[in-house]
């Protein structure tokens, strides 16, 4: 069972962010409104989080946000040093226990009467705010119920899923989707059958003892990297393969991986149940597991709240 | 010959925007942090332009504006009259005779803890600035030099491409790969042998007599809906059709419409010359009575600059 959701503490409880070099109450953060980040949505970003005073796996989120500037062609207005100094006095600051920490590389704004995004200085902005659940930990204990979107996730030919990026609204109006089929959530499809991903998560099944979860046209998650080590660890089989609507619709177990809220149960795949409609065993199994750890600061780095 | 770019006027010469109620110099415009319009590109947006202090089509694009909010699920923030206001104020207190006028609706920022786009309040920025061009005046008359990418437009069944949208890396990545090849811009494709759009515009060609312009996959842009309204006034041949890389790479004439600088003559695609290599008889004709009448205020409204 997860722990209970971290509770507000101290003067910036709602967030601090970084913007232009200053500090500031997340909810007075601004960004330029010309920014390309913002206009064409160029731009790159990576989420870890902080977990009862400890920040997650840090630098491998650092090497994966770093390769992902490059790939879009940037390059970071600071020094990587520095980025992991701002994202430690953003979480300080705010004095969140638990957070969600973002950082995110922007294109920058053109000058004057250009497009050309060669000629942008890149920008760089960061923030912790409180922990973000995609199920909180009610939830969790009956599991997701998660819609098959008949959407298309955005294909790797289009834009490389592995560059992480706000194109989202696949995935938003997806969520409409779910929505209007009375479920929470939803996963996508690659457009001919099988699985792809969902709005913040990777998806994994569990049959016949086994587990799979997508290989291709999906985002190398930092948690489904950690299941995946995980399964290696704990010598549970696992394929990153390709997985089709049907497996999931008789898959023993199904579960959401996400910054946002850890291994998490789907239940119900359209309302009809996964299993016996509670979660299963080798979800939980490996859920204790990841919340007993991370109680225990792995991968993690403490955050020193005192300075 | 289109016209020579504007030139600045006035002490907001480099533009004015509306944010939160207020207007301000464009270059002070700002957005929240946590706008999912930034962090999901959780948004819709549009763009007219004022020539010669007309203000183009207006009615038209605020249709179209508000046809993408309600098909993104959101509601303006203020009625149709005073976004209408609101854009010709911009345009007034900037003094920009020739501008680039953008209306922008966005989901919001979520309330702590959530994800939730439903529990948004939806929010609406503009701005003014001085008019944009993917191809200026000088570089029309060579012609611009087109790459066809290997890339694939994100296709409608992930994100409908007449929802006008920020979702561009497909697009500006594009462009990168268009400047290796030491071309000027992109087209890009449906993957699967057929042009679809470029960054801002879309394609014209021009074989044996006939015009033909993508009809699938492809914005309804307003200045290719000008040309198809053009070409049926002057009985000159036009389908809106399934439109493969051969037949550009064999087309007679190859042109770009776009706000961002109408028609805008194609004179060599990959570095290979397009028919002779100069602009196109029926292009520049077409180019001619878009910029004459456009002088004449062409289903335009004045700006009444004076108040």
């Amino acid at each position: 069972m997860p722990p209970r959701p971290p509770e507000p503490v101290g003067p910036f409880a709602d967030g601090v962010a970084h913007v232009d070099g200053q500090f500031v109450p997340v909810a007075e953060a601004r960004i330029p409104l010309l920014d390309r980040g913002f206009t064409r949505s160029d731009a790159t970003y990576d989420v870890t989080h902080v977990w009862r005073g400890y920040i997650f796996r840090l630098d491998d989120y650092l090497d994966r946000f770093e390769r992902n500037v490059a790939a879009l062609r940037m390059e970071l207005p600071l020094p990587r040093d520095e980025v992991r100094q701002v994202l430690f006095e953003c979480v300080r600051r705010s004095g969140l226990r638990d957070a969600y920490v973002q950082m995110t590389c922007t294109r920058g704004i053109p000058p004057g009467g250009t497009r050309d995004p060669r000629a942008c200085t890149n920008r760089f902005y960061a923030f912790a705010i409180p922990f973000v659940w995609i199920a909180d930990p009610n939830q969790q204990q009956t599991g997701l119920n998660l819609h098959v979107s008949s959407r298309r996730r955005i294909p790797a030919d289009s834009i490389d899923p592995r560059i992480k990026n706000f194109h989202w609204l696949d995935m938003t109006m997806g969520l409409f989707e779910a929505f209007d089929a009375s479920c929470d959530i939803e996963v996508l499809t690659d457009g001919a059958g099988h699985l792809t991903e969902g709005p913040g998560f990777n998806i994994f099944l569990v049959s016949r003892g086994r587990l799979t979860t997508p290989a291709e046209g999906v985002f190398d998650g930092m948690t489904r990297r950690t299941v995946i080590e995980l399964c290696h660890e704990l010598d549970l089989p696992l394929a990153e393969t390709s997985v089709r609507i049907e497996d999931l619709r008789q898959a023993d177990e199904v579960f959401l991986s996400s910054t946002a809220g850890g291994i998490m149960p789907v239940t119900r795949i359209d309302s009809r149940s996964v299993g016996n409609g509670a979660p299963g065993l080798t979800t939980s199994l490996l859920q204790q597991i990841y919340w007993d750890r991370k109680a225990q600061g792995w991968h993690g780095e403490a955050i020193d709240y005192a300075t």
